[in-house]
């Protein structure tokens, strides 16, 4: 097995580059890649454009949408998707902070900001993700986990950096999912990318600091789907 | 494989029986069988409880629905499953017909349904569900597509008639979801439990009369899932 561990879409937005190996430019790009693959929901582009066509109410959408002359292409439809993500952003105490209210992290947060800086992780969790750049991966010592599935990042090596948005509610971590506590994965960050050890007091505080990007989600109601016509594509079996 | 069609959850607490071949008699119990299963989740039951008892903000909800003293046990899990799948019933304007507004259905609805009736649907299509009961099943002839799939009904031959609530909306039909449109779907009915032929008529009035079936959906909002804690169970792999 390839031991993928799925990024979140929240905040994906923000990073420069999506899939783990940074294939893909933006979210627009890189929501035509599962629908079409085939451990994912192998669907070929022209069916996917055939199954929208086929049904009256989605045609009606995407005019409101995109206009009488709108036309309704595979790049299209996965733009559309690409515009809900946009919306899937966290707003988190530390956005609090960075806007100006100081109180809006706590004392031991903010002792776990200034550790978080101290120990170099900001060299690496930058920007408005705080992630998302390519970087190389495994420079000082090698992941522990390593041998678990076969991604081995981009042509020279990188990997995305994820976004630590949110992270107190990602486990597992890393690109292969193999460690799933927080305190662990600091460590183990510390090691494989900064060559220093940091110990349990700093992770600890480094953890509290982490909580504090734990953000408001949007809320999501499930949509009604319009029902298919007797032209809708069937599935075909083995 | 199998090629079991996945009924409908929508207004499946109005069933007499769960699953197809009726063997559950009500949805809490039916809740512990698709966690369970292998093919599906493979979540034993032991497992299950101990992830909901890991998870300090699911201890707390269930406390707040059921009481201090409550026992968190499978069963319960389940039934706290069940007591959300009650809520999914989709009133449609042929309950507000049935409840005295006239007006609720169009002329061709009510020649429809007057078609429905006179040709014998409504003798295995009964009760709230306008379905959910078991039936003996291909009686008077062989349903044309019997030769799909491996299921053959309960150990009497009997399957679960489905519901014709938002029947427009839930294609592809039957247990095994061989046939694609409603038109088929009636006269393959007329055929395998009438005995008698529809015409084209009667299957498209019919058809006019089951759309009148749709119902309104609950408005659902997706939940924000708590995390989970360092003691919460992690998956295995092979």
């Amino acid at each position: 097995p390839h031991h993928l561990n799925s990024p979140t879409v929240y905040n994906s937005v923000f990073y420069t580059a999506q899939f783990w190996d940074g294939r893909s430019p933006h979210l627009s790009d890189q929501a035509q890649g599962p629908i079409q693959a085939v451990p994912e929901m192998a669907a070929p582009a022209n069916l996917v454009k055939e199954r929208i066509l086929s049904i009256p109410a989605y045609i009606a959408e995407f005019k409101t949408a995109y206009g009488n002359d709108v036309d309704i292409t595979f790049p299209k439809i996965a733009d559309t998707i690409a515009t809900f993500e946009k919306t899937l952003v966290t707003p988190s105490p530390f956005d609090n902070y960075l806007n100006g209210d100081e109180n809006a992290l706590t004392t031991a947060e903010k002792k776990g900001l200034n550790t978080f800086i101290d120990k170099g992780c900001s060299s690496c969790h930058t920007g408005i993700a705080i992630g998302g750049t390519m970087q190389p991966f495994a420079q000082a010592a090698k992941y522990k986990f390593a041998h678990i599935g076969d991604f081995k990042g981009d042509e020279k090596g990188f990997v995305k950096t994820p976004t630590l948005r949110n992270i107190t509610e990602t486990a597992p971590y890393f690109h292969n999912g193999a460690i799933w506590t927080l305190e662990e994965a600091i460590k183990e960050m510390g090691s494989t990318q900064l060559g220093i050890k940091i110990n349990d007091q700093d992770a600890a505080d480094i953890k509290i600091f982490l909580g504090a990007l734990k953000g408001k989600k949007p809320t999501i109601t499930y949509p009604q789907l319009p029902e298919e016509s007797d032209s809708t594509p069937r599935p075909t079996f083995d």
